[in-house]
């Protein structure tokens, strides 16, 4: 980090939600990029600082004031567009501001399948941009590190999918787990659910209360699926059951996975671990924000929250002949904003933990 | 109790939110209530235990529909119909029922006050039904006992205003405290909001804050003032700051009272603290839902939740001469439906706790 | 319910923790128990209501004292004792009270396996009495009614043990799902741990965090394994992972099942469908606390905290091959209190709901 | 910040509670200060990043090992010592620290007081250094900002103490309310109560309740009467009421004053509502941490909750002739751990809100 890297103009279009919030503390302080836009129809025309008090302390929070998203205002004060918008709708956004010579990142789920028809059958409506999924980069960076530097667009994944693949990949990859009969069991705080006026995410509704929902198929299946796919080299269908649990923020995975030979000795056991722990601390050697954790350790969501970190740690059970794998994040930042702005630092040149740490 | 009491037929105005969700709960395994009727417009054709499935273990739930409100379908069935409706609207049910010769328990602030000027200055419109004010009965089981026994037209009282009359009449009665002066400083669970979809009550709004709300002139003054006027002969101005916290029952408030007679020995406490108990103890010596804590007990919302009870403790101050007096109850049912059911109870000449216990 | 049951007399030993607190609430209100003694070494010489203000509506509460517990006292005052003990301790009161005539229904989980040795291998010490756990009847009503009816002792199921069972067990009996492959994913309430002063339980160790412990050999499996092996007719070894939430109280579990049979086409899952749909209804079509949901509907543990309900749903997904089902309970009525109270009522021949509507 | 600061070698005694473990976090991320040593008897031989696993991404804390506290390796290896330590404990350590020549920011309540006697009156034992209450500097950086500067030994104030004066010092120095019958009615979370393991602090026993404690002499009464009454000019004694709530951090204080002078109509609340404003104003011009809010806002704890700043407002109630005046803070920065920080930054001429925006 010896030379001073220079900064990029950013803007975030839908900057009135969970994860526009989350993006506009992220790049307040971010050391290398300078928030020239913020766009929010319902909050146009009030500060910053009014519409969040809590960013208040910042200096340009008091004085930068949101607009009505236009793309061809933000094309010419950004380099770097964050769209923090509904699926479907971001892709209505995406297309000027990317013909406009912007870069774009999108937390929404429009760019992050590769096939349309795909889309198609999860989203229940056919792709706004069909020919725009080719180039799109799916937005893991501890995976796809390459190809978002050089990326225009990147589809930031979804906070389920990023929970669930990096402790899945690496031992898919290696081919130390078997591709059929995954499940992952998630848990998730009430933020993601979105800043909506629902009675479902009332107060009242979710405290003391714990629940499952839609199950069996899940929209974020989709993308989750695909990256699994292309790891394994063979189609990969997976379980997927998402729960909703009364925190703010975190989402804890659960996973049961299949080793791909059979373990029951102790020396067995202790082999197989071996190669376990190989596969991650391969993986994720330089990777500052995944955490396999040692010893008797297990993840828990108040380790992560406030961080860009997941914490992954894994156990192998001889009794089922099942490897227990289990993943904490922050739904907002991993899961979100977060991981965006990992990837903004990869586009840039800018250091990996830039504004993150 | 020797004899058997009948049976009333009983009908609620407004059943799905959180107020007629516990009427419901309530007027189902009530010993002498007999459940005729649920209305509600967004519920009009699905059972009760489709909208409320805890209690579909209770086989008039898995028959009894909700409908849509007919005030002469209900003047047919039933003799005492609760309405758990805005303000301003239930007056316009109460209107016809009352015509009809049904019974009308009103748990929305429309009949509390005696003036309908100061129902103006309040809730910011005329009154609709000014000349029901006269006849209405203010529902407070444990100071209104014989009036709403004979009553046709109970005003059932706000959750803040119950936490807050209770501690503080029979101290003004007694003249042990001034009648200027008096502040009291409450916290509510988000159930207090009802069950609307509005941001400001979502779960990640709510959980992690605590905020104060309606400061300095709420709504609940009103009827609180009016009260504590009639009960000290002299028209009372209070001090009241509601919040909100992250909790989905309970209301704890706190009073700061001025005792009438100085107090600084601890003689002079002991003897000033010997009346109050016994004020207390008068007022409330058969009042089955009324706890005054002893020795180093302290209300807990958490003794009370669940439960029809309102505790209550104090404590003399003789460093500010101040008497301190706090109070615990379950804002949706000693702050709203228990409180009903126990208004109903006396005009039907049930044992107090009947369907309370 | 023709002629009027008579009323039995009871004692709770260890009526301090969260399940005896429970116990104490349920049996001050039992139509046909009447509460003769209460244990608790800590809390000997206090009123239930000075312990408990809650209950203190009640007037038994207010002159019950409790008392070191002394099995000869119990043997002369009580004709059936509630154990509320940690495992291990309670193994000791059981043996005298049995032999001096009284009937037992332990909350541990001292008398819950038929195998001393499997004892051995999940609570780490011989078993206390193994000649008593031949005669000891799991305490599962849906189940082992018959035999609870003529039992001496009862050995009350564990909280995780009752949600996962009651969903399986009328499916492996029935042979619509394989004995192997079973997977319980298992959330509970913070009062899974007990009323203990632990770091790891303090409130702000578990609010905004949620974590998974004892993987992958939590000791409720010993109970688990032996009840699906007995129904199955062929040993069953299953994975078991539980999660601590922030509630106060509840129980939901996902189980993972593999059907015995495939099915792919619409048709294939409308006809195991209504199979499964079948062995609920017979399993439990008496059952006055097995809710199985219909529709759109999934289990949410506020559905059924504060009842002794388990609520249950199942959904095939054609995707996996796989049938997905959930359950929620309240781990501290169904999973422990409300379930030792339903077995006391079948023990003395009261109805199966009293003092538990 | 034209000049680049130099770097202070820090140490923490006492850094396994909640205020020590924030810190630790606040100082590893310092940009001036190199965090040299943390002593824990509980934790000491492990790395921070063993204890707090949430710190691993940060080099130091997966090298920095726990130690036991030893003044005499302490002064050799730092030069400020932070004392993060139960109150009579803290003392023991600060007399050896000072007299080898290190500066102390002590977290406890061991020398915010002047008078001894006082402490004996509110700690119940003799002061064991009373010397050392001269030279000490009560650590309120917004009031005593040169005396912090130059201090050896600073007492950092108490979490309700900060949230309570910081509103009501402008208002007293400038003759605005008057010095008697202030009341402070407060709400903490429940990380207040510090890591301990008690039953009164388990989650079961604070989620879903709201209870005053303390009431109604809490200890943290004598510095703030001694605070208000060095500012009043005139002994000043306080009715507080401390309240816990269901949070883990943020402290919600709700202040009833009396204005110096009546007012009435409109035109007297402006010109007192000017004066107000404009006392706020020149007391917190420059002050980083203290945002007095406009308009309609009111304190909100989420939005302070992991900040250092203090939010307030105010509103005249012309019904009663009271000032109204709320602040939010989070209790274990602004109350704690941050405001220490910002002690620490005036004592070593860094920017005031270094490490600390």
């Amino acid at each position: 980090m010896t030379s001073s890297p220079r900064s990029v103009r950013v803007a975030i279009v839908g900057a009135s939600g969970y994860s526009g919030e989350e993006l506009v503390r992220l790049l307040l302080r971010h050391p290398h990029a300078e928030l020239v836009a913020v766009t929010s129809r319902q909050s146009a025309g009030q500060t910053i600082s009014q519409v969040f008090p809590r960013f208040a302390t910042h200096p340009l929070a008091r004085s930068l004031r949101f607009t009505d998203p236009d793309t061809a205002a933000l094309a010419r004060e950004a380099e770097v567009v964050f769209l923090a918008l509904p699926h479907g709708v971001a892709a209505e956004y995406a297309i000027p501001l990317l013909r406009s010579g912007c870069r774009v990142i999108d937390l929404s789920a429009d760019f992050r399948l590769k096939s349309a028809a795909v889309y198609r059958e999860f989203y229940a409506h056919d792709h706004p941009a069909p020919d725009l999924l080719a180039q799109s980069v799916y937005g893991l960076p501890e995976v796809h590190a390459e190809a978002i530097r050089g990326a225009r667009l990147v589809a930031s994944p979804g906070c389920y999918p990023t929970s669930i693949l990096l402790p899945t990949l690496p031992l898919l990859r290696d081919g130390l787990i078997r591709p059929s009969g995954i499940i992952a069991d998630s848990l998730s705080g009430v933020s993601g659910a979105g800043r909506k006026a629902e009675v479902d995410y009332l107060f009242c509704e979710c405290n003391e209360s714990v629940r499952p929902y839609g199950v069996p198929k899940h929209r974020h299946l989709s993308e989750i699926e695909e990256q699994l796919s292309a790891a394994a080299g063979v189609p990969v269908v997976i379980q997927f059951t998402p729960h909703l649990i009364p925190v703010n923020r975190g989402i804890l995975t659960t996973l049961y996975l299949a080793p791909s030979r059979p373990f029951a000795t102790p020396d067995e056991v202790a082999a197989l671990g071996a190669e376990i722990a190989a596969s991650y601390a391969r993986a994720y050697v330089g990777a500052p924000f995944v955490r396999v954790l040692e010893g008797k350790a297990l993840p828990d969501t108040k380790n992560v929250v406030g961080t860009n970190v997941v914490e992954i740690a894994w156990r192998l059970d001889p009794r089922t002949g099942r490897l227990i794998v289990m993943s904490a994040e922050d739904n907002i930042l991993k899961g979100a904003s977060g991981q965006a702005v990992q990837s903004l630092n990869l586009m840039c040149g800018f250091p990996e933990t830039s504004g993150l740490a």
